[in-house]
C-alpha cells in the first residue's frame, strides 16, 4: 500500500493530472489507484469495534471481520436442528426455488441463444420443518433436486421467524450508536451448500452474523462497477412448469416478468473470470473472507459481494444479517452512481 | 434534501440508470443529485463536537461552523496589535506580496492577448512590526500599494511565529481523537481586506479559527469539479521590475517560472459566475459562510474554497488553522482524481 505524501503549498493537492487522457484510461488509473492504496485482505479483529473505531469504516466504506463477534450470542449456542424444529417447525415459512446445477437466485441466466436474462426464484410457502429437512437431506445425500433456501430479506427474523428472534440482539450497538439509528431489516438465511447468491450490491450498511456453517464471500468495492460488466437484462421468475403449460411437471422455467421489464445486472462472476468480461475485469482484485461459525462481517453499503456457503456438522447453513440505511448524503451515493452510469458507457463504447 | 426510500430486495440499489446517456448527462446527474440529497446551507453548532459526531462529518465530507468555538483560546483574548507587535515584532517574517488591484495570491491572471496564467506572489521578509503597520495603515487608508499577506502555510505558526503558539491549542481534541493523528501543519494568517485567497482546494482535514475580523468563505465540494473549470495553466511569480529589467520601479511583474511548468488550476470564480465557465457551471450551489471573531469552521478534505475578508477594529485579519492529513484509502481520494479527470475531458470535448 502507498500512502501519497502530503507536501505544503496551495498546490499540493493536484497531482498526477493528464491533459491527454481519455475515459478508458481514467478508469483504469481510477481501479489501480484504490488497488495501490488499500489491501485485498481484509482487516481482522477480535474485539467488538466502539462506534467511533466503526465510523472509521464506514468513512472509508472498508469491509472488516470480527472473528467470534457473535460466537456469544444465545442463537450460536442453541440453533441446533433440534431447537429450531421445536421452537418453528410448524410455521409456514418463505422458501425460495431455483433449479439445481443450473442457476442461482437472482441470477444471470444464459440462454440456448447465447442471449441472457436475470431470473428469480419461484418462491413458495412450506413448513418450516419439511424446508429444513430437504435442506439436510439433500446436503447430505448430494441428490440432485431443486435448490431450496430461506433468503426473503423482508425483515423476516423480525416477522416469518419471530420467535426466534429473542435468541439474537435486537441491533448491533456499535452500529446503532455510530449510525444513529435502529436496524430497518433483520433478516433470517437458511440453506445448504448448493445456494450461492450472484454478484450484487445493495444500499445498505450491513452486520453478517455467522450462525451455523460458513459463508465464502467475495468482494469488490463499488468503483469495481466498470470490472463488473452490468447490463440491463430482461426479468424473468422461476415458475413451475404445469403452470406455464400443461401437464404435470416438476420442472421449473423462467416466465418474463409481466409487465415486461429490464433490471441493471452484475453480469462478470470473479470465479469465471473470463467470462462476460469487460476491459477493466482483470484489474479487479476480488477479496475473499470466510465466515465461520461465530464470526460477524461489517460488508460496507454498495459493495459487490458474491456469497457462496458450507454446512455445519447438521447438514444446514444459517445466518442473521442486519441492515442498517446508508447515508445518501455527502457525495457517495451520487457519486457512485455517477461512476456505473459512465463505466456503462465506456464499455459499451469499447464491444 | 431528498431522502431515498430504502426497499427490500435484491435489486433495491440500481435507481436512475439509463442506457441511452451520455457523459455530459452523467455529470450534470452527479451535480444535481448532489444538490438534491445535500443541503447549501452550512450546519451550525454552538458546541464541541464528540470525536465519533465529527468523524460522521468526516464520513459524509461536509463542513460544519461552531459559532464562537475558539472564543475561549487565549489568542481570541490576546491577540491585539499592541501584543502581538510586543511579542513579534522584531522577528523576521514571511510576506507574500501581489499588485493592489489585480491580482490575489495563487490566482489566475488573464493577460493583454486573453491567454491566462496561474501567478504566484512575490515571498520578501520584514519584521513583523513594518509588516502589520503596512497592513493597518492600507486598511485605514484605502491607499492603492502592494497588498500584503502572511499566508505561508508551512507550518509557520510551530516555527516563524513560534512565541505565538501557546495562545492556542496544540491540537484540536475531537480532530485529534477521531483522525488518530497530531496536526501536520499550523498556520498563522494575518492580512487585511485587500487579501483574497482564490478558488482551490487542499488534500487536508482542515479546522480554520477566526481570531480577528472575519473570513468569507464560498465552498463548492469535490464533485462540482466539472464546474469549476480545471485548466493546466503556466506558473508564473511574481517579482520587483527592477530584478526583471534595468531600473528602479515598484512595480510587479509575473516572470514564468524555472523549469517551465504547468499547474492544474480552477479557473471559474463563483462571484464572476458568467466567466470562463464549462457548461456546467450554472449547476453549482456555492455554500457561502462567514466566521466571526472566535467562530471555528471544518474545511473538509477537497472542497474547493475561495476566502475573503473583513478586518476588525484594528485594520487586520487574522487566524489560525491546523491541517490533519486526509485518509488516502478507501474510495474516496481515487474516486475524486478520476471525478476531476473525467470533467477535464468532457470539459475539452464541450469546447
Amino acid at each position: 500500500m502507498l500512502k501519497y505524501p502530503a507536501t505544503a503549498g496551495l498546490m499540493k493537492s493536484q497531482p498526477n493530472i493528464r491533459d491527454d487522457s481519455d475515459l478508458p484510461t481514467s478508469f483504469r488509473e481510477l481501479i489501480e489507484t484504490y488497488n495501490e492504496l488499500n489491501a485485498t485482505n481484509i482487516d481482522e479483529h477480535w474485539d467488538e469495534p466502539s462506534p467511533l473505531e466503526f465510523m472509521r469504516y464506514v468513512a472509508t466504506n472498508r469491509p472488516f471481520v470480527i472473528r467470534q463477534g457473535c460466537a456469544n450470542w444465545a442463537a450460536s449456542c442453541k440453533w441446533s436442528a433440534e431447537y429450531l424444529v421445536r421452537t418453528i417447525g410448524d410455521s409456514s415459512v418463505n422458501v425460495a426455488i431455483t433449479p439445481f446445477g443450473e442457476s442461482n437466485a437472482d441470477a444471470v441466466l444464459e440462454q440456448e441463444d447465447g442471449s441472457t436474462i436475470f431470473v428469480k426464484p419461484l418462491e413458495e410457502t412450506e413448513t418450516f420443518s419439511d424446508f429444513l429437512l430437504y435442506v439436510q437431506n439433500q446436503e447430505r445425500s448430494g441428490t440432485n433436486g431443486h435448490i431450496k433456501y430461506a433468503q426473503t430479506q423482508n425483515d423476516n427474523l423480525r416477522n416469518e421467524y419471530e420467535t426466534l428472534f429473542a435468541d439474537v440482539p435486537k441491533d448491533i450497538p456499535f452500529a446503532r450508536i455510530a449510525l444513529q439509528q435502529a436496524p430497518d431489516a433483520i433478516n433470517f438465511w437458511l440453506g445448504n451448500s448448493q445456494s450461492v447468491t450472484s454478484l450484487h450490491k445493495d444500499n445498505y450498511e450491513n452486520i453478517y452474523a455467522q450462525i451455523r456453517g460458513q459463508k465464502h464471500f467475495v468482494l469488490l468495492p463499488p468503483l469495481a462497477a466498470p470490472c463488473v460488466n452490468e447490463q440491463s437484462l430482461v426479468g424473468t421468475t422461476y415458475v413451475r412448469a404445469q403452470q406455464a403449460a400443461v401437464g404435470v411437471s416438476d420442472e421449473l422455467v423462467a416466465v418474463v416478468d409481466e409487465p415486461v421489464a429490464t433490471v441493471p445486472v452484475a453480469t462478470w462472476d470473479p470465479d469465471d473470470a473470463e467470462s462476460r468480461t469487460t476491459s477493466f475485469s482483470r484489474l479487479a482484485q476480488p477479496m475473499r473472507v470466510t465466515l465461520d461459525e461465530g464470526d460477524l462481517l461489517y460488508l460496507p453499503a454498495m459493495w459487490y459481494h458474491k456469497v457462496s456457503q458450507s454446512c455445519g456438522d447438521e447438514g444446514f447453513c444459517c445466518a442473521v444479517n442486519y441492515w442498517y440505511d446508508m447515508d445518501f448524503s455527502g457525495s457517495f451515493w451520487a457519486t457512485n452512481n455517477f461512476i456505473r452510469q459512465a463505466a456503462r458507457q465506456v464499455n459499451r463504447e469499447g464491444s
